[in-house]
């Protein structure tokens, strides 16, 4: 096997101004990105890969820097791999020499969202009219404006045609957003565990993260930046209850249990981790809080709560109807935050090439993360075609 | 149909000292409850209702004074009665005269819970050693303490043998520790919506929920009492994880699709409820607090995850061989929070004359409030047998 390459990530300004979905704008934003193989000379295999709410642009291979924890999630996010401290991009499974998506035929470009914590401008990063940090002063952001970030990002490479635009969860929205978006610049995207909007429940779970954030004094209305507090507490929380809703209750019944973590019988505390999976969802939130800004969590939260296609369309159907790229569905049977429902109606109401595979798989959510030997040759036959031996 | 009957909470001081699981004791207990029906001349026809999480003694009828909110959870809290502040008893539905537990032939009996806040002694009562209240410095109490103090409870009001001890939730756990505990004074259990010991799933939500109030600044160490300042934020957020496992998927998705609150678009808010379901999970959260107690949250959530039957035990059939009482089970299908299986484990596991029906209904954990009317004709038949024509 391939020993993963080291990467850097790089950053690109944007010149001019970001219109928004709200009517407002960005000014100088900056966009964070990682690149894995090479660019033909024809500029015509470029797939873009796009990441969900914890993500960033190390989506492959090992990082220069050790960060202070790994961006992948839930169960993934314990490494497999032996980096000895140089983390391994979330999807590296994924992208990589005789991968799903394979660098040695594509040149893979993945990019930190707008709105992101990680490089890209979001809520963390300075205003210019200010010279201060936004907090909640950034604009309120759509997944349609992260497809405008990177439409102008890619202008910017030279890049105007994509072979394929690729996610999971909210970065499979970002692929829908294109292809409905950029009808004529993408000849196909790949949709893993998303969905065209999110359920009431999905919802409500994103909700009582955000709730949890902001009711954190420590969030100080958004601008807690320099003041030497943020609110570690309420986005611990808020990664609790994302930790389960991306786990199976099976799969958290075949890896914990009801074992206890300390002893043999319980030890009468109500302010100690007591049972494996309390311990676990400790040791979680305390890592997350390291990496990520609460800001941004907030943001990307509302995005993917908006991010709703058929909204003042009458029907998804109306909604694809200009949709010309040759669209994979992926879904996980045990995925009740995108359930496969969902990746069902989008197949439904899509006019033209599709395919959708629903994979049996326990471990909720997060298959699309660890399920990567699984969806390599579905993904492979579906952007290779001939080429695939 | 016979108007429900306003009904006076009462009160009871234990003699003597009530002995707990963890090794320490608690002194001058008081047990808040309400009776309904007459007591027959031979004491042979109590019922016990138990409630769950965040009930109290005030089970059916009206009370005399209008609490601030109903104590009725999830959907179930909306007032279908009409009862213009006198709010009804948590399980109105299902006590009374002709309904499941039949008060023409019952003396029902209902008790605030050991460590409740309603009238029993728990977190914001006095602790005599110290003339204030005890915050967390209130013993850690399990089920069968809660148990030991019901015991108590009826010694004190003469009453040995128990007809049936029946609840849902929490309430059925309860159930099922008398039927252990006390074999020959139970003639019968009806344990609804319950289990033998939460899956892990369960064991994460009730932590996260304890996280939340612990993590808000205001709960001060648990010894809040007489600061003017109590964690209702993170105890808001706590209701808002409660809820959404109290009901299932499918009916969130009936009730409130993705219908927006306020217009017809979204207007780019981080910071305000914008989905149906968020105002409905805002309002949820902002009246309970209004009525429920953030330490006694946190004892009774750590009670029912301690809760395991067979820990210790060698197995589920092992920790059940002494059980005598005649068992109902009732479960319902869509309740994800306390699922069949488990009814269906201690089906199998009991020695005894049991029955398990699975009801198929949609409204989640909270059918054994909203499922009156099909659960009716099973418990009547469950307990009056020949009588129930």
């Amino acid at each position: 096997m391939v020993r993963p390459l080291t990467v850097e990530t790089q950053f690109l300004d944007l010149g001019g101004s970001l219109p928004l979905d709200s009517g407002r704008e960005l000014r100088e934003v900056r966009v964070a990105y990682e690149t894995y193989g090479t660019l033909s000379p024809e500029r015509d295999n470029v797939i873009l890969v796009c990441h969900a709410l914890s993500g960033d642009a190390h989506a492959a291979g090992y990082s220069t820097t050790a960060p202070a924890a790994s961006t992948r999630d839930g169960f993934a996010a314990e490494s497999r791999d032996g980096s000895q401290g140089k983390a391994l991009g979330w999807w590296d499974g994924m992208i990589g020499p005789g991968k799903a998506f394979d660098t040695d035929h594509y040149f893979v470009v993945s990019t930190n969202l707008l709105g992101g914590c990680r490089g890209s401008t979001g809520p963390s990063s300075v205003n210019p009219e200010t010279g201060k940090p936004y907090g909640s002063d950034f604009p309120v952001i759509t997944v349609a404006d992260m497809v405008r970030c990177q439409r102008a990002f890619l202008d910017e490479l030279g890049i105007e045609r994509l072979a394929s635009v690729a996610g999971g969860s909210l970065g499979g929205m970002q692929a829908l957003q294109w292809a409905v978006d950029h009808p004529d610049q993408v000849d196909s995207i790949v949709v893993i565990a998303s969905t065209h909007g999110l359920h009431p429940q999905g919802i409500a779970w994103n909700a009582i993260a955000r709730e949890s954030i902001r009711r954190d004094p420590d969030w100080q209305g958004g601008h807690y930046y320099g003041t030497g507090r943020k609110p570690d507490a309420g986005m611990g929380v808020a990664r609790m209850v994302g930790h389960v809703t991306y786990l199976s209750a099976p799969a958290l019944e075949d890896r914990f249990a009801r074992r206890l973590q300390f002893a043999d019988d319980v030890r009468y505390t109500i302010d100690q981790p007591e049972f494996e999976v309390e311990s676990y969802l400790d040791h979680q939130a305390s890592s997350f809080v390291k990496r990520f800004d609460a800001n941004t969590y907030l943001y990307l939260s509302r995005a993917l709560t908006y991010f709703d296609l058929a909204r003042g369309k009458g029907s998804l159907a109306d909604a694809l109807a200009g949709v010309r790229a040759r669209t994979l569905l992926i879904a996980f049977t045990s995925d009740w935050l995108y359930p496969p429902a969902a990746s069902e109606e989008i197949a439904a109401a899509l006019p033209g090439e599709k395919e959708l595979h629903i994979i049996d798989a326990p471990y909720g959510h997060d298959c699309f993360l660890l399920e990567e030997a699984r969806q390599t040759p579905i993904v492979r036959r579906f952007l290779l075609g001939d080429k695939e031996e």
